[in-house]
């Protein structure tokens, strides 16, 4: 692997919207890096995410995304390891290969069986309606408890070895987002039985506080969710 | 990241069943390597999938999943990152951190957006049945039809720069699983318009045999589809 010098590149530029787990995976990847970027927070309700400018640097639409000159990316998985290509202190992908295999079966398992069940809670709650899907909400939400469980059973101080890796910035905001979601009012109709956190999942609870407390985290919160 | 030298270790044992796209991807990344590895070819008919040995390595009780010493693994493209480690050349992940990036993006849109889809398809019409899933898997269909156009109007020899890549490991097992699916007498009450694939897709079937042709493919062919 070459070598790339960033000494004299222009800035990342990374295009998110408030609250979207996805692209909080990435702005937790550069505060932990420390790393500079020009951060563009779009509107939805002002059709940023659908102008041609946007569409230009991703053709789905969505967030995040981010430009490097001629790169052009929108996968936030992706995204964090191209950060941490380019910052590659402290590095989210461990310092040996058996660390960065444990990492990436960790994050892959999270992409795979979690996500997916995660993804249609939140959006249904925050999105589009419960209305007509509570059945399968609720079947979403006990494969939501199983793969938690799981983690709960195997979180350390970190999820993976002894250091705050890509698998940690790939699972919080998930959580960050279900929670909140599992908090509307509409949630109350649903099965869900992810409240109160700290007391069904006390580990990964402790491991959110973790989180909560790196440098730089406050500056990824959301910012409409302090309103 | 630390050089571990691979030379007195015992082999990868590889765990996986015929016919498993994704299995399919990690015996491509051993083909491409000319890596050494054991077989575990096992029959889901034998409850091999179940049985406490298999469990130990992968709880999940699903192939591929990979032991190298003391590591367990278990999702195949986390299992393709680990054997790039291991057998560094050819790389499969580029030789630089901007196609590194541009095959992780790929990579992430066809684990995000293609095999949700196809692993739906292929799953109704070779384990499940279709009966009462028309309209979604038609609906599935609609959405692969959409990647798969996508992906035939940027296709060149490759999928990602002028080598063969882990992106073109990662996509070739889902499409050939979907077309054997496709071509199953179930689906001909579906609406897939997926065959004749040369026709529809012309540059990706170009690309499926440019893939046929590695040296190693024939050996990653599944066992049962000769029959």
């Amino acid at each position: 692997m070459m070598s790339d010098d960033r000494s004299e590149a222009p800035p990342l530029e990374l295009f998110w919207i408030s609250g979207s787990p996805y692209a909080w995976r990435v702005l937790l990847a550069l505060a932990l890096k420390g790393a500079p970027f020009v951060s563009r927070l779009l509107e939805v309700s002002k059709g940023e995410l659908t102008n041609a400018e946007f569409l230009s640097v991703n053709p789905r639409g969505k967030v995040p995304a981010l430009r490097d000159g001629e790169l052009t990316m929108g996968e936030s998985m992706a995204i964090v390891r191209y950060i941490d290509r380019c910052f590659p202190e402290p590095p989210l992908f461990g310092r040996n290969h058996v660390d960065e295999a444990r990492i990436n079966q960790k994050i892959d398992e999270i992409e795979n069986y979690l996500v997916p069940e995660t993804g249609w809670i939140t959006r249904a709650l925050f999105v589009d309606s419960v209305a007509g899907r509570k059945e399968s909400l609720n079947a979403r939400a006990e494969r939501v408890r199983t793969e938690l469980q799981n983690l709960e059973s195997r979180v350390n101080t970190w999820l993976v070895g002894d250091a705050t890796s890509a698998a940690d910035i790939s699972l919080y905001p998930i959580i960050a987002a279900l929670l909140r979601a599992a908090g509307k009012p509409a949630a109350t109709g649903l099965d869900l039985r992810l409240l109160p956190f700290a007391e069904r999942y006390p580990r990964l609870a402790q491991w959110c506080s973790r989180i909560e407390a790196l440098p730089g985290f406050d500056a990824t919160y959301p910012p409409h969710w302090r309103e």
